[in-house]
């Protein structure tokens, strides 16, 4: 029989349908990304020794004695050349009869992973994509000191259908002068649940996921991977860090390297059970504190009541007219199963 | 500049990058719907002659003396072959750690629009389009007295893009145990608005859309269609009763033919200057009264804090990470700049 299950953190309730029951070879099989071959393209400007045809880098990963905006770079962070929200301006927020309306001032920038136009994440070095993360992690930190911008939100679309116009390896952020609706929701769950118990909501979800186990995919030291129990889309998956963290930014540098790991291991075994399948991810971090005089932004509340995480989105069903019209979720794998294929790829 | 706008129904932040500004030119121009030319297809189980292909009718609008489950039907709903949820059984709620589960029982029906193959709402006669929504309305008064449901959700997937699997006309419905996140939303943030000002917020909506005018797309007597101020997509459309009316069931017949006419009318509009684009709608009605000892359980309460309407959403751009994560929407059409075109389409 089907389930409706609902998360606890944002409150969303899934129909988990059993009998319609997919496995990941009833997801269509070929590769949903068309495989790239060239190392490097003249005409794609996040090639290497193309940087001229992209606005100056923000942050940059660089070889010794390499120059600015030429050659020589492994990560590098630019800001995005058609931004949905602009960099200059103050916020105005106002009001128009019923309706609230903030200026869109914000941030939206280009992590450009690689200079390499086909390598992507399941198949580099941790160490290269360790220099990725740290790039997430300065452009934060820089970002959430802007006392205009609320929030900063990194994502990564990977793959035509999951929302991607370029080839070459990137992830992008976006900081918004408000904290976007469903991190809010997380927020404010997760706050009502400390308030109760004095304890953070995703502590004791990851208690109970390593005491139950069959959700699990994958854990090291200092993280772990498992299909959420009320997973909206097949082969969802969750990496949050097992000790207390509210802030990416948070993180010391050796534990950085184990999300390295971590990253490759399940987009490996995506790629593997589910040949090379788009996907969405996404950080969910705590908001950026508000400024107050006197006290420096950065980092500026550890909160108890929330736990940073990413959570990975294949992209192998259509989003229909009743999801969208609901936010009631229909998934044909049970995330026990998914956990099962994704725990035994062979990589 | 952009915008960040906030419905204030539904609490969701949109960004309407008006320097993205897309026209309707810029979303592909070549119908994103296959063109479907034959009236009768043999292999079809929805036309005409083939009714043993599908379960039996739940609900028929007939030509005199034909036979129930043969030809000379006009309207035809049965249940969905494989439906996400399961109509024989108790419903369960139950809680497991953290989490919390009903058992899958619910309804999932589909309502066959017409024993046509090709005869789409756009190119049908009002009079025809009043016996579907009558089929939406009999469907409904029937579900709502099972007491184990608690929301009856009416759908329409048209193209492959927005989900649809078979190519007849047909929409859909399914009821479920649970009252969906986003109906939930609606309603707790119209109650709020109801309880400080005794004013239902729809009601309140419709006068400032009235008096300002540029965001109305079609009106008649007793219906309003716009385009919201906080679209999350372009030319995202909303129909509502001018007149305070908490549940579609509600809807006298003389004034269900007029919804017939603006559904035609704004169908058809959105086919003109969209080039027969994918779309999905979705009726918002009033949740099902929870039944009380010695009360008759259909349209048991008549709420004044909730008005329902049908959201219309063209399924032009691709979701990406960003929203997917944030429920923060990217809008590149400016609700005034569609409402415009709308309006001046000339059908």
């Amino acid at each position: 029989m089907p389930e409706l299950r609902q998360d606890p953190i944002s409150e969303r309730w899934v129909v988990i349908a059993t009998e319609r029951g997919k496995r990941p070879s009833d997801f269509g099989g070929g590769a949903a990304t068309k495989l790239i071959t060239e190392e490097h393209v003249d005409t794609c400007p996040f090639c290497e020794g193309n940087e001229s045809k992209t606005p100056h880098e923000l942050f940059v990963v660089r070889k010794p004695k390499s120059k600015p905006d030429g050659p020589g770079w492994e990560v590098r962070v630019i800001q995005n050349k058609f931004p949905a929200l602009t960099s200059q301006g103050d916020i105005k927020r106002s009001g128009s009869g019923l309706f609230d309306l903030v200026s869109g001032i914000g941030a939206h920038e280009v992590i450009i992973e690689t200079p390499k136009h086909n390598l992507i994440i399941a198949d580099m070095p941790p160490e290269h994509i360790d220099k990725i993360l740290l790039a997430y992690k300065e452009r934060i930190i820089e970002l959430e000191k802007d006392a205009r911008f609320r929030y900063v939100l990194v994502f990564k679309n990977y793959g035509v259908a999951a929302g991607t116009s370029l080839d070459h390896p990137h992830s992008q952020l976006i900081a918004t002068p408000i904290t976007p609706r469903y991190v809010k929701l997380e927020l404010s769950n997760a706050k009502e649940y400390y308030r109760h118990k004095e304890r953070c909501i995703f502590c004791d979800l990851i208690r109970q996921e390593l005491d139950i186990g069959y959700r699990l995919v994958y854990e090291n030291e200092f993280f772990i991977v498992f299909c959420p129990f009320a997973s909206r889309f097949p082969f969802e998956l969750w990496i949050l860090p097992r000790r207390h963290q509210s802030a990416f930014q948070e993180i010391p540098d050796d534990q950085r390297m184990q999300l390295a790991v971590c990253l490759k291991e399940v987009l490996s075994r995506l790629k593997v059970v589910l040949n090379d399948p788009p996907f969405n991810y996404v950080l969910h971090t705590s908001p950026n504190p508000i400024p107050r005089p006197g006290k420096p932004n950065h980092w500026g509340t550890i909160r108890f009541d929330f736990h940073w995480h990413i959570e990975i989105i294949p992209r192998l069903t259509k989003m229909a007219g009743f999801e969208w019209g609901s936010g009631l979720y229909i998934n044909p794998t049970p995330p026990e199963e998914a956990a099962k294929y994704l725990r035994n790829a062979k990589i």
